[in-house]
């Protein structure tokens, strides 16, 4: 986790105070369990709900488990100082520590869930915004980096919109996946608690009870939690790459916002970088690099081994917290994204109309010329553009064996943007229902 | 894709008589939609029909294509071959090539899809089986590798069964990601061809249209498609592992079948390795390598690029045929396993009853002994087992200290395998729902 | 392994009848050393190079391993076949499976790395080649696609050359990694063979006795040399990406090749796609998809488990006749690329003499100006080229408080671009050689 | 980084104390070859030594760096303060910030290289000690899980010691891959500052000078470091894996140590878990994860975009500081591991001399018994051990069939131990040449 690319609300649900929060619930609810099923006393249930409120103290946790070499025990030790030896004597009764630890490590993951999904409802809206503020906004499209066709602006905020929209959906199941709970004993037999145990801290915990667990929650959960955050920044790449190439100095159809204020900005007013979609790019990297590792953890040892435990130490607060920084930075980028229209028409017409070559040849076929000659009709104006400059719709219309079959409306017909956008609403409609 | 990992029916998916097929369905219904529009004359759209059921030369097309250096238009030339040059005029009018590839790629990939749901059926039909079976067979359950407290067999098919749901719940959900088609033009907009025309298509080959294509189907779809087969293929690799680990020669609580006639299986009756399994381990490590470049294929440049071309032209067939053979190898191994229930329970004795300490000293702290006193107590008799090969239950019975407030009854219902299976129903009804 | 992107010479070493010809020549090798040791008797080494001359029947092979269920075996079944069951007795004595199959895995690997490396010596040739041609053909330098300061194709292709220069050593390395061989018995305790066996086979095959093996030769070297080609695969997407970014529309400093009797080149003379070094960025993505695979078979259990031959049944073909054509195609993308000067300078001058603002502002500052009033002198001069379109070194001819510190031969010194290529000299002296 | 998982001298190497004092010298040695070139002034030169000994104030840099939004100027600021803005007027002359901040990320990355070798050392020492002392416990060797032959334990130190000897080779030429540092400007070109500069200071710093930058020193050189250290990892979780199936319950060949306090250790003394090779597993996954995006970090957009960054700032540190912290885990584990010979050979013995029944079967064959009898033989005397729990040994000497052709002592013969070590020593003199 690097702190430049952070936002405390996420880093928060990570901290060691999170987390002994979420332990002290799982043991107080657990105990009211107890209590109810009468094995271990009401009062004592109660009295774990003394510390409610209280706030503990991380630094005397670790004190104690500098001594006991246990996590769980030290934070036990430290609420029985709170709440009282004897008060304290039936909490984690007939539980193991991975109860504790695989459910609040899927609590704290499904919080994250829940940030990221409140991060891409806002990434949502403005690409929705910026869609229909460019919906009629003719750029050209290009497939290989070559112009192809037009297509509009809107329609690249539109498809990003589609796909980002496909992730929330994604997003939501992986939060799913990751939101069970398991309280269930040292091989997951439930031999020293009751099953009933496990569903009343889960329902209280907004989790589903784990229907069959080892003394782990199983993996394969936690590997499609992280493949689905892969796909996410695989689309927060895409997305960032289409920027950079827009505000390469030679295309500028678009530039990252860049404050007044800051520094170079008119001494040198071509150097603009597009560092944050850059920077974008290399936390989609970051933020892949957790799938294979999540994939290698499913395949623990029999009722589990412990090697999983380093590498979600590491991917559940690093992944979590990078792409929920990358969200709301590319939330930024898109919503506050310089575009330039007119740019976008200049490199349009950088052929003079040649993006068009495919039309007219249409055209002439279509009129009964056959296509080697059509071919060769489109062929000797097409060279007249690109080597000496010329303005292909003006030699089309110099071109007597063209004017032949195609008059002059014909062949201006040919070059009316509004043939390739006819569709946008249908595309719209079909992307926002409306 | 290696022969002796593949079954012919998930390759015929793939040979290009099969893309060819497909490309000639996408290519007749286009037509009939461009009829009902009114965009083609309805006989020749029907003159394609007369190729319903000719098989397609794949060779005659290589040669066309050697010439052309198109693959498209090579199948569009032998097309006319067969339909006549004239009836074939309007076919692929206003569509471009990818429409063809990329709707095809998916309707491969949805049919892949398709036999892997039905493997996973098998497999889970196996799982199932295997778990009802074995359902109160006794066995140690592990963590670390390590003794720790009894579970049975029954629990670890069934455990393996509900992972295996789950991923049959998530193919199901990749194979919908990946149920789309595109018959959209040059960069998406339509500008050629009626949106009806790609509604049509995609109706007739069972594909919803993508909402908003560019030349391409958008590659989030197909990270998210490989990214879950790479998690099925981590679960195939947990069981195997599973496995391997009950084959070891100090465990042997199961092995994996083995035909009579198989060489060496008498003179070295202890040489059967786990040979499946461990190919299962590496067959995983296969399926799981097409996630990452599956990611790095979505950021295309702009309305496309072809970088992710070959990357598919490798991981769709090599993917969905080794998860294929995979799943179908892991089917006929649990289906046939050998299990060794004397063995497990021997594994289990192998230290006495030293697993049941925990539950002993439990049971004197309840009684009033002071944790000390309680540990002190366990481990005295404890270290006679381990150093000296005692049974612990005998040496707890004869120790006085102990008997003074644990009856032989109550020692020895510590030793009750019972306790530990007595939530096996419950789990079960959970996994199974009986 | 994919057809179209694969070469006949390195599909070849991974043919049956190379494996098989490898296969006899570790037996026969080995026959000789054990009769020279006086294991088995002179004559039936003698008798096994009968088969030197003789081509192995692939589909006999298969027949028999149909039966046998063993490969070796097969083989060794038809050698004898060859040689007579008399004269064949002692061969393969003392050997296991692994010491034949391991030993032959190397030797594939070796001779591909020796295809490969002449594959690099050929790009090299052709970088080099080109980064003389092009030594002082100006282009501007980008840095976040933005324009930065000028540099020179011939840099450009020399930095491609050093860096394909260290993969050249890397590569050499991993050829050494992988150029062992072990006959070393069941568990690499040579119990049934004597250690010179395997170093006469060694010898004779160009390989060095692997120190210490088990059953199988330790996969951290094959691992080291996958990680090696996945480097490689790495670069070849860095020039292939550097190549695609020259050919965008807007750029067009450079083409790929484009063959005359090319269909559409002239139709659409703007539309050469870039499509062999997109493809290279795919192939990129495949050739470094099998190194986290490769470096997973590294902990293989005990003296050996099984589970990484499928995986290298499939990384040892698949990525080296990938890398082997990438290297071929990016070659021929080098040699023939089509670079154009003029559109260069063009774009080099897109923004009017921006890009030396930098320099001027240095040479105000170091004539005394103040950096607050030398960066407003800039500026205000700057924004007439950016908002105007005007020139820049003309504006600051033209701007008196400029003029009042630099004279026009100074203004005119910070354009010339004989500043930025002074030292190409030097780099290329670094580079080259030369 | 995960406190936890991390030793505070590779942490320093991060912090940003030694960052900024990297920078420091990296600006001082420019000073001094720009005033040897006579660029700057002597005593400008001079006086920015003054701060040789001064700490930076890392408070008041981030301070500055919140205005001026840039890290290295932020640091320049800070240095004038300390050394009057007088005499820093000249530092950074000519340089461009990437020159100071890849070069000292290349100083820290061989600086984290030597504590990594160092490390190693301290592991190979380790290894090689537990070989000699083990070199002839005699362990069986296995394949597949399964017992195959005998072998000795200090064989399995040896091939961890010989692996880890490769990795040592290999890291020191990952170091000297990244041993290079780079003064040449925004473009790669020397525009602004000599070569020489570059010179000096890489010289200064125990760097080479890049032959070829362009505004960074190119990522080739950091993709084949961070793969080795991908392949180091690897290893690790090699040898981790070995030791956790030696400290199965079930095998119980050796033990990680267990102090003898350590709570739990008496009570249930079986219950020892290899906790700390289970951490090395999952820190190998962490290691690994790294390669990939390093590897995408190559293909950076012509000279230079800033999409690295961002990976190299959680990569650069993450991986070094859990790498150095695995290496000397795995040292101290090897270093302490509780090996138990008595198991060994009870293991060994598991199937009362079964693993012996190849060698009968050879010796019977050699006595000109034909196969198919022989296999017979041996079958029939196998069966009764596997079935019924006999001796092998004894069975063979038992059956009249068998002792026709081979004697009491023969038989013997088959089991002795000295059969298989017997190559021991030759083994240990290729890996330690002694």
């Amino acid at each position: 986790m690097i702190p430049r690319y952070s936002r405390p609300e996420m880093v928060a649900i990570w901290s060691p105070e999170t987390k002994f929060r979420i332990w002290y619930e799982i043991e107080a609810h657990a105990c009211d369990a107890q209590a109810e099923l009468g094995v271990i006393p009401k009062e004592n249930a109660d009295a774990v709900w003394k510390a409610r409120d209280v706030e503990f103290d991380v630094a005397r946790i670790d004190e104690i488990e500098a001594i006991t070499k246990h996590d769980v025990i030290a934070f036990l030790t430290h609420l029985a100082e709170i709440i009282g030896n004897d008060e304290a004597r039936f909490v984690h009764q007939g539980m193991t520590s991975s109860d504790v630890l695989d459910t609040t490590f899927n609590v704290q993951l499904v919080r994250a869930a829940d940030i990221l999904l409140a991060d891409m409802d806002k990434l949502l809206d403005a690409l929705k915004r910026r869609a229909f503020e460019h919906k009629d906004t003719v750029r050209i499209g290009r497939s290989h980096g070559i112009h192809a066709e037009p297509t509009t602006m809107g329609l690249t905020f539109a498809r990003f919109y589609a796909e980002m929209d496909r992730n929330r959906d994604r997003l939501a199941r992986a939060r799913e996946e990751v939101a069970t709970g398991a309280i269930s004993g040292a091989v997951g037999t439930f031999a020293n608690i009751d099953p009933s145990v496990e569903e009343h801290v889960c329902k209280k915990l907004g989790l589903k009870p784990e229907p069959i667990s080892t003394q782990v929650i199983p993996r394969d959960r936690h590997a499609m939690f992280f493949a689905t955050l892969g796909v996410i920044g695989s689309s927060i790449e895409n997305i960032a790459t289409e920027i950079r190439h827009m505000q390469r100095t030679e295309v500028l159809e678009a530039e990252e916002f860049f404050s007044k204020g800051q520094k170079g900005s008119s001494a040198m007013p071509h150097k603009r970088n597009p560092v944050l979609t850059e920077n974008l790019t290399g936390l989609a990297r970051l933020i892949r690099m957790a799938v294979v590792p999540a994939m290698e953890n499913v395949a623990l040892w029999h009722e589990r081994d412990i090697s999983h435990s380093s590498v979600e130490r590491n991917i559940g607060p690093d992944t979590t917290v990078t792409l929920d920084f990358a969200l709301s930075r590319l939330t930024t980028v898109v919503d506050k994204l310089v575009v330039y229209p007119d740019n976008m028409l200049a490199n349009m017409n950088k052929f003079r109309g040649l993006v068009m070559s495919q039309r007219v040849l249409l055209a002439l076929t279509q009129k009964g010329v056959s296509r080697e000659d059509a071919y060769r009709l489109v062929q000797r104006n097409a060279m007249k553009v690109w080597e000496d400059g010329k303005d292909f719709e003006t030699e089309l219309k110099g071109d007597a064996e063209v004017t032949a079959v195609l008059s002059n409306a014909e062949i201006s017909e040919k070059f009316d943007l509004g043939y390739h956008t006819k569709n946008v609403d249908t595309i719209f409609k079909r992307v926002f229902g409306e």
